[in-house]
């Protein structure tokens, strides 16, 4: 690859940023919601769209049906078999925009606009999640083309609707579309930076296993005035066995629950504590202060290589204003746990469910529902693409990319290897304060520049890869 | 009083008895739900009729108007100043009908129909609360008026129309009223029997502190993804507060919770020892089986003379269908205490605040709403009136009347006493399945019945009483 070809996509890059902006705008105004029945045509719509971009770079793009939202397949005509075959993956569609009174714009009327601080950002629903991060990766694909006629890798392209609920028809769409995925590994942009001049690769994730669990006591609900001290609460019961969920030193009390985790080898914990994740820097935006984790845990740790357990909906008895002297015959919450390498998903609900059980009093049944079960992901460090793109990154943001851990988990890529056998290289642009699933979700217009450029640079590093 | 004269009022009650239900249901087909402003005109519309009514039995009836629903002050015109003088109280405004969808009738078509076990009971919103019991007692007044022209004690009759929204407005109604409300005791229809066999005279109530906290951490909800480990979760932190308000033996573990509980005395807890209350018929209705309350207590003393902690709502983060991995920014509960004699209540809920303030950690804060602050009541075993009204009604049952204590509160009984001065008798028909404040509310047509002639036995005997 010759310098001087990268430097003139670069330059083509920064040429052509107000159309590509432009680009991201018509999508942004698609309302991709896929979680709402309501807007299955615009989820069609945004496929097509997004499918004819693509096809104008010289692939054979096709918007083929799934069982729910329709996905995009599109493969390069310039591929030659002989060069790294990377496949992309990205999603087009979007979360609800509930609650709206929270927006301050439009959420389908992008705009860029100023943030507090000075910073340019893009604000619209999917600015960052995921229609401005997978744009990053077509731009530098258009900027390519545009400049050398083609692209210096093969590529496929696979962009699907279903993300923001689960992807649940996208693994047998996978497996149906096997032969026409087949690459050497995948490339995803849904992930973020580690600080707004930090370029980062991920390389672990957290799994998840996510529980619904429902006590119930009384056939009915009850006068707390006839009843009370002699009926059973099921709010009581639900509050006193959650409630022991961590001991005082924040640690999961569930019997067996640590086994299987490992602590971080020494060099990378020394690595990540020289990173500078403070409690003034990651807390201190979201109104806290004191890391919340297992006590003697670096907050670095706690975030993203500690397994966690977050209750994260509770509801019983009356919640509307005032007051109702009522029991409850029932009450549920959903509990979710944050699981690292090493620990089993099916093993971690199974402790779950028989650490509440066995807790419940007489009267008493719990009925549990299980909303996910992934296990954590481990990347492998020394896969060759991986220290190309690094090195790539590098060389645009002028300071080291990082190799970090997702507190967060993206199933897709247990997926990828579980159906197709491939690896996966995760880098995004996000940042923690872009509000993604909530009101004003935006994404830092230097993210979506510099991002294109850094794909640019990525996709040359690439080329260069032995297959 | 003659025997022949009491015996051919009660002849009348029965002979009047299917234009008394007439007259029942046409109240109970008038709305007035007091809790929703949608229904204020059927409010009045209920204090006329009602006032009408009174009216006719030979009183100077008048609505009056409240800071909110009308009340009703009506004082017979043979009233003479030398008899024993009784202010009789009761409530024309009902509960709301919400879940419709749980009613096999209209709740404003009031039906006599068959209960499962073959009772005849009158279903409707108010059949029993309080439209059924105040009923009882104007019939009463009616069959003396048209028996002997008048009756036999002077009586005043107040009838409100907010007890189900908590009487704000009713008590400075009371002290703006006071001179027209003078008696020598009141008299409140709004209780219930023992046992459908057995009639009760209920000596004591239990208080009410009911408070709600907000616990706060984040500025905004969070994904977990990214911060939980990191960041407090206020659900775990409720969760973890409130399931330690009981201790493993069922008793409250608030400091100083029951400073001032005395034990019943001994001969009291013989007598309701012997009233055979048991798991088997009080709880095993409602689909339980094991008293809930402190270890080592009667079931019976649970439920009437020791005090409560219930929850009865609590609500925080995602509760919709499926999973949202959310670390909510705040979570509430609804706390209630029922409180018995010797407990103050305002040191209750410092004690409550306080309990929950201590525990708890950084970064969190809480608020605390006050929904009720009530103290227990203690009726005098040996007022006149009631040694009086024990013996009617154990002539009309045929079953030596109880005296019991009732879990519940009746706000009014201390406002009467604080206000007016006035001990309170209460005296009612209702049962412990009447489905009160639920979907198809009734009463039972014996209830009904033998309700009007309790009263009239009763205000025989009132008459009687020594000033």
């Amino acid at each position: 690859m010759s310098n001087t070809q990268l430097a003139s996509v670069l330059d083509r890059v920064d040429a052509d940023f107000d159309k590509a902006l432009e680009r991201l705008f018509a999508l942004l105004r698609i309302k991709s919601i896929s979680a709402d029945p309501a807007f299955a045509e615009d989820c069609k719509a945004a496929a097509k769209h997004l499918a004819g971009e693509i096809e104008g770079l010289g692939f054979n793009a096709e918007v083929r049906p799934t069982a729910g939202h329709p996905a995009i397949v599109a493969t390069a005509k310039g591929n030659t078999g002989k060069r790294p075959h990377v496949l992309f993956y990205g999603h087009y569609d979007v979360q609800p925009v509930d609650p709206l009174n929270l927006w301050h714009r439009p959420p389908f009327e992008p705009v860029v606009t100023k943030h507090a601080d000075g910073r340019d950002i893009i604000v619209a629903r999917g600015a960052q999640d995921d229609k401005g991060q997978l744009s990053t990766f077509v731009e530098a694909c258009r900027a390519w083309v545009n400049v050398t006629g083609s692209l210096p890798i093969d590529l496929t392209i696979c962009i699907e609707g279903e993300e923001e609920i689960g992807s649940k028809n996208f693994v047998p769409f996978l497996e149906a579309n096997k032969k026409d995925l087949a690459a050497d590994f995948a490339v995803v942009c849904d992930t973020g930076m580690w600080d707004p001049s930090t370029p980062a690769i991920t390389t672990s994730l957290r799994g998840l296993v996510y529980e619904e669990v429902k006590i119930t006591a009384a056939n009915r609900d009850l006068h707390s005035g006839i009843y009370g001290g002699g009926a059973r609460n099921p709010i009581r019961v639900l509050t006193n066995i959650l409630g022991k969920l961590h001991d005082d030193n924040g640690r999961i009390t569930i019997p067996g629950f640590y086994d299987g985790v490992k602590d971080l080898p020494a060099d990378i914990l020394a690595q990540w504590k020289g990173l500078g994740l403070t409690a003034e820097s990651f807390l201190k935006p979201i109104g806290l202060s004191i890391p919340a984790g297992e006590k003697g845990r670096e907050l670095i740790e706690q975030i993203t290589s500690r397994p966690t357990c977050d209750i994260n909906g509770i509801v019983g008895g009356y919640t509307g204003e005032g007051s109702k002297t009522v029991i409850a015959s029932h009450a549920s919450a959903k509990v979710s746990f944050r699981i690292v390498e090493g620990q089993d998903p099916g093993k971690i609900r199974d402790a779950f469910r028989k650490f509440v059980t066995s807790q419940l009093p007489g009267d008493c049944t719990a009925e549990f529902l299980d909303h996910s079960n992934a296990p954590a992901i481990a990347l492998d460090w020394n896969m060759k693409p991986l220290a190309a793109a690094r090195d790539a990154l590098t060389d645009e943001w002028g300071k080291q990319a990082l190799l970090i851990g997702s507190g967060a988990s993206i199933p897709i890529v247990a997926d990828f290897k579980r159906t197709l056998g491939l690896d996966s290289l995760l880098i995004g642009f996000g940042l923690d304060d872009d509000n993604i699933h909530s009101p004003n979700e935006k994404y830092d217009l230097k993210s979506f520049h510099k991002g294109i450029r850094s794909w640019a640079r990525i996709i040359a590093a690439l080329a260069d890869v032995k297959k």
